[in-house]
């Protein structure tokens, strides 16, 4: 049974508790405009406050904590036996599976308190965009949860490729665009230059952050800021409060990095709590940041309407290339992450999408979960994590954060399957 | 934390309670072979033993709870707040979420224990035939779950429109073949009378049966039959130990019907438990059997390749127009509920689609969920019933069975949309 009384009532917020002081948010030196004072003008009040805020736990609003309950949180803290049992290893495997929610990943659970803060002020409609479709779904479904509308500029290239996405989102009461739309200035400057342009991920946020501004609508924001981190540690709070009941003491924690979000939000409870002695963030070795990315002053966004933070990057206009986890195809990682990362508190692994293939088919048949791609990143880590425990004949406990399910991604699975196995 | 220990020790069967003795199954009288030794040969052992049992209460083995647990029963027992308060009801909802399972839907639970049934006999290959690819999915999976091979033939016009759930049954291992195959004589046949035969459930069925026959395999099968109705009374078992849980007693009862199995999985415990005080069998007014069906001894299966039963039918040769609720384009009822129903201890209700795909928005606006187009009637009986509730100023326990998520019926839904709303 769903129970509200199992879900924390506060979120964590790594900040106060990072070895070192983060380096703040600025605006570039030359700049037309002050994306500090964008911010404050597209988010809502709360969400910018949180944003900025360096209290260590923030209280959940019950009306927010009510969503989660509705959505089924806590989600499942689950036992992989079999993936045990397969890799005959001492380690013992957990994963918080954040695919049971509606939308099939853990995007709900930061889009839900952005909405609910934007209802709060009186905002009736927020605006997002989405490449892929995972965003957009948890902003259509969140914003039908407290009765506001929501418009979402979808990439064109995806709006076309992945049709069932779109209808998920209409389902659920949004409204979507396939970007560059005729909606916006910047979407009509885009068309008129090329009728028939594919869109991207930058010209869709420049499009949502335009019509926001120009209806008093609120933008919501789907990765690597520090809010977003902030709100998705409900995973990690949950986790702790599931290990604790059943009197297990963490060792390895693990989880793939798109932007950082379900990783932070996953293990930045635990280091703070001091659990665990080592924690994996998992990324795709085509998408080489943790190898060759630095650690400098970039915009976080590709369209650079955000202001610049300190992160490991390989700058705003790399463009990575197509692989199989989609939601990994980002060229920074969130700046808390960076600098745990630069001070050796979190360690970092990169796969190539074959081993990741190949991982999460042991995953699909031991466990029958369809892994979301990315996911599937940490599970291959995880494997090596318990063949490693195996080799140095130590029963460690390893926990990690299955971020959503594949249902959605199967297109994928099937055109990986076809490179890899033919 | 998805704990064995909840997952109930007894499957249910509700034979020894019902109102009148089952007529059994028989052989038609002029037949060229005995479809009852037929079942013998090609069905588990245990699983033909538990097809014709008295007993009330059966074991599950412990190698089946154990894989009860690792697809994530039980499966949570939600409650409709969101939907209660939209409809400004008395009624208190609450439903089983059978979608919460890696397949999606209930399927997997009779899935499970005919796998393991085959195994324990020494078998090392399952067959089946599936339409949409949900009952392959199920059977492919759990196959993979005690490393039984798997062969299933899916109907080619399926297979066509259908790519993803190809792609997941071959994903868990399973051999998928679009039927007609050249694998059979059946299938052979039919293919040098015509090359492009789209296949039908039917030929889809023989072939597999052929191909178990031939191969010494198992045939497993996905609904109608006493002994899927029996391994899917877990839901209802699970369902009575978590509204006891809760201490609610349960007045309304409520499901789609198909086959029949999803309901008699749900409902039967309750009924054999004197839980609730009405039970309601949702079907589609565009396959009217519940208002026009005959009550009679006809087939389970088009290819009339099982042995008779008595059953509210349209007859085997009816064919089901298309709706976007595919599984519920099946000719008859259980042979169960069938006698309930006309025992007048089970009420019915028959809905068109369109009315089915208001309801299924409305829960999807309300509890985020997309619910699959099958379970969708049952949402569409349950706000009815909670209306009603309403108009009488009762407060009742609505409880129903959310048989499957419809992630994977996005398509379904689109089409659906298209015809109604444009």
């Amino acid at each position: 049974m769903v129970n509200k009384d199992l879900i924390p009532k506060y979120w964590y917020n790594i900040i106060p508790d990072l070895p070192k002081p983060l380096p703040p948010p600025r605006d570039p030196p030359d700049a037309e405009f002050s994306r500090i004072e964008l911010l404050k003008k597209i988010l809502p009040r709360e969400v910018l406050r949180q944003q900025f805020t360096i209290e260590r736990f923030i209280k959940i609003p019950e009306e927010v904590r009510d969503r989660y309950a509705i959505i089924g949180r806590p989600t499942p803290l689950m036992r992989a036996k079999r993936l045990e049992e397969y890799l005959d290893t001492p380690a013992k495997i957990y994963f918080k599976f954040e695919g049971a929610t509606p939308t099939g990943s853990h995007k709900i659970n930061t889009a839900i308190p952005q909405a609910y803060f934007a209802a709060e002020e009186g905002i009736s409609h927020v605006v997002t965009e989405t490449g892929a479709g995972q965003w957009g779904t948890a902003v259509a479904l969140a914003a039908s949860m407290y009765d506001l509308s929501s418009t979402i500029f979808m990439v064109r290239v995806s709006y076309e490729q992945k049709p069932m996405r779109k209808t998920i989102m209409e389902l659920y009461g949004g409204k979507v665009y396939a970007s560059p739309t005729d909606l916006t200035e910047f979407g009509r400057k885009i068309l008129k230059e090329n009728p028939n342009h594919p869109g991207s991920l930058g010209i869709a946020m420049s499009e949502a952050i335009e019509f926001a501004l120009n209806h008093n609508f609120r933008y919501l924001v789907g990765s690597v800021l520090d809010v977003v981190l902030l709100h998705q540690s409900i995973i990690g709070m949950e986790a702790i409060a599931q290990l604790d009941e059943l009197g297990e003491e963490p060792d390895i924690l693990i989880g793939c990095v798109g932007g950082g979000s379900n990783f932070g939000g996953f293990t930045y409870p635990f280091i703070g709590a001091k659990k665990g002695k080592k924690y994996i963030a998992v990324g795709a070795a085509e998408i080489p940041k943790f190898s060759t990315g630095k650690y400098e002053y970039d915009y976080p966004d590709t369209a650079g309407l955000l202001p610049l933070v300190k992160m490991i990057t390989l700058g705003k206009d790399y463009v990575p290339p197509p692989i199989y986890a989609g939601g990994l195809r980002y060229h920074g990682v969130a700046p808390t992450l960076s600098l745990l990362i630069k001070e050796k508190i979190v360690e970092w692994r990169e796969y190539k999408e074959e081993e990741i293939y190949e991982a999460a088919k042991i995953f699909m048949k031991t466990q029958g979960i369809v892994p979301a791609p990315e996911s599937a990143h940490a599970i291959k880590a995880v494997i090596d994590e318990a063949l490693k425990a195996k080799t140095e004949k130590e029963r460690r406990v390893i926990v990690f954060n299955l971020s959503g399910h594949g249902l959605l991604d199967l297109g994928n699975y099937e055109s990986i399957r076809r490179r890899v196995e033919k």
